[in-house]
């Protein structure tokens, strides 16, 4: 028992402190995760199954994961001391998402703290144009990309590699945030705002004739070990994830096959410990580029929960711990996963929480084999609210069930 | 946002107070469980998933599920102001175990709290003669028995029904606890201490000469609906669960469908909201008679967490907020379930936490598709700790990978 649970052994229905209670077990380790949405929150149910204690650094106590974790720490992901007191004791430090600044996690890192993925990993998820460099280095497929200072150098750009140019800020951008598409020059010399406002070149980079998008997942702990998951199939809706297949339905073997080599290579080369994400596009004529990079939990990974042996969220853990990881393998011949994103319905952009409980009631009666899963957030449009699972053996049958579980509980669809 | 939370919005890594955090998102319901150990604690992950609050009643701060839950208050599930407390504002009130007094239960049901299930059908999981009886009237197999008030009275039920006898406390037993096995009369007249500590009479059993145990795991809403997980078949030793094989290796179908008709009579007569146990032996002619009953998530359904469309404890839950329940089916043709029970070994005996875990990671290196569930406690000869489960088309197979981890884990072989 802790200490101050000792000194307060109150039976009068008082609450025991927060922060004596991280969920690990007599001499099992703490995980601290920076960051408070629903990524964290979809890890404590595996933290609770392995025994393995997290603590939370979130800014509200309202956040996805704020409510699933009995140890939060509120504060910012910018603020040295907030990550400094949530690391203290832990036995990694991790993310819910990418933007916790560099010098922060050296300074962690030169003080001991195990920071996983460490600063020189992460900074190829966090600044796009330092993934290229390196992804080219290393011969890794991507899509043609520039560095480029003005709209000058994006037209100049664009005359080369032909229209339209994708320009993307190199920090910071998430879910379609921070891309633009620029369809010709005069677009382009007319983004020179965004290079005004930026401290430093933007990336360039060809528009790419996709045919679909996949998706490799892959999780190595520090020891070295890596385990890839199936090659998905994704679908982002003004770049939001909407839909997740696995495995990518008529992938060929080797494509699949060199697709999961470059992400462990990736990952190997530099150093990543958890779950990495490569999204890639498939081009008509077979080949795959690298899109982005992820190192955390990601969207294109939600389908393990119910689809895989072993999760993106305890593997993570299992990975960030370097404990040994889980297999990766698939339980059903198809699984898929659709986004319950806020609908932008006027009737149901109000919000009206038992709405949302209304619907997600009929989804449950009408199908017993789909699984819901919601982040304890308020509705909003276009916000990601939940995902919706099903598998099976028929792929169109998995596929309806699951997108039309997912539409019905987001109100988009009223029968 | 909770209006405590809105009035110190601390940025300097403060905790926000647990009982603003029941994990339920907007317009979502809480769920109260009384007691604090794995059943509840195994009830998080399902809360977490489906969106849904949890609040615990717990009696200290370092119980299983206390670690795990952000909203626990303190108190005792014998003191009804605690179970008013933590039932203010839940949508139902459920339980970890069965030791809240009945009047409590029928006063808060008088006060409009949900309590699920109810006293009225409680009661024959708290009181085996309340049991015996209501069961023999609707016509349910159970063993001989009678309700004796004193050693004489066991002695003629054991001259008629025949010897050894089994004697038990109606009230308060678990875990093999309550029961005493009298092998003859003088063992019988010997048992007259137990009456004389009883406030009534005692229940005396025949003793079943069993070829193997089952157990029936039915949920049933409040509105009536109803599922069954197949049967199971289980392995006490000295009263405690060690092992669970799903389905019964070789169980006739129709004796299959008769003890879930049977069981799923038992939760609709008996009013059951939530997970009803039927606990069975299985006779070498074939009959199937009730042994004990429990209306809560149960060791013998501890499988469903990795080997069921639904786990028992999502089930529960759905159950008792009166849900749709979800598919009971099994996702592999065998699921085995282990239990970690504390070594006894001299050297494990001493606690030795970090022994634990090493053992845990040895158990992952070694098999990659086992799944060790921990339940977050100090390690106790004998103490449920946490379990495997293993999962495939081979039941010898994964009868042996269940077995080595779990004994592995426990510490009672090294390799």
């Amino acid at each position: 028992m802790s200490p101050s649970a000792a000194a307060s052994p109150s039976r009068d229905a008082g609450s025991p402190a927060p922060e004596d209670r991280t969920g690990a077990g007599p001499g099992f380790p703490v995980v601290a995760v920076v960051g408070g949405g629903q990524l964290a929150r979809m890890m404590q149910p595996a933290a609770v199954e392995l025994g393995v204690g997290l603590r939370l650094l979130a800014t509200g106590a309202e956040e996805s994961a704020a409510l699933a974790v009995p140890d939060v720490r509120l504060g910012a992901h910018t603020d040295l001391d907030a990550l400094r007191s949530v690391a203290d004791g832990a036995a990694a430090l991790t993310f819910d998402h990418e933007h916790v600044p560099p010098e922060h996690l050296r300074a962690l890192e030169a003080e001991g703290v195990a920071v996983r993925p460490g600063p020189a990993a992460l900074v190829h998820a966090q600044d796009k144009l330092v993934m290229r460099r390196r992804l080219t280095d290393l011969g890794v497929a991507c899509p043609r990309w520039a560095a480029v200072a003005d709209a000058g150098a994006v037209v100049a750009f664009g005359e080369d590699a032909g229209w339209p140019v994708v320009l993307k800020t190199p920090r910071g951008g998430y879910d379609g945030k921070g891309v633009r598409v620029l369809a010709d020059a005069g677009a382009a010399r007319a983004a020179q705002d965004w290079f005004d406002a930026a401290d430093g070149p933007l990336l360039a980079e060809e528009h790419v004739d996709f045919v679909r998008e996949l998706a490799v997942l892959v999780a190595r702990s520090p020891s070295g070990q890596a385990v890839a998951w199936p090659v998905v199939e994704t679908v982002q809706v003004h770049g939001v994830c909407r839909e997740v297949t696995a495995p990518a339905p008529g992938l060929d073997d080797e494509v699949a096959a060199a697709a999961v080599g470059a992400a462990l290579r990736v990952a190997g080369e530099l150093g990543v410990t958890g779950v990495l994400a490569v999204e890639c596009f498939e081009t008509a004529d077979g080949r795959v580029l690298v899109n982005e990079l992820a190192m955390r939990p990601h969207n294109s990974g939600h389908w393990t929960q119910d689809g895989a042996v072993t999760s993106q969220f305890e593997q993570h853990l299992r990975a960030v711990l370097d404990l040994p990881l889980g297999s990766p393998r698939a339980r059903a011949p198809w699984t898929v996963m659709v986004n319950v994103l806020g609908s932008s319905r006027p009737d149901r952009a109000a919000e009206d929480p038992a709405q949302m409980y209304r619907s997600y009631l009929h989804v449950m009666a009408r199908d017993p084999e789909v699984k819901v899963h919601l982040y304890g957030k308020g509705v909003r449009p276009g916000r990601k609210l939940g995902h919706v699972t099903a598998w099976g053996d028929d792929l169109e049958d998995v596929r309806a069930r699951a997108r039309h579980a997912a539409d019905f509980v987001a109100g988009d669809v009223d029968e």
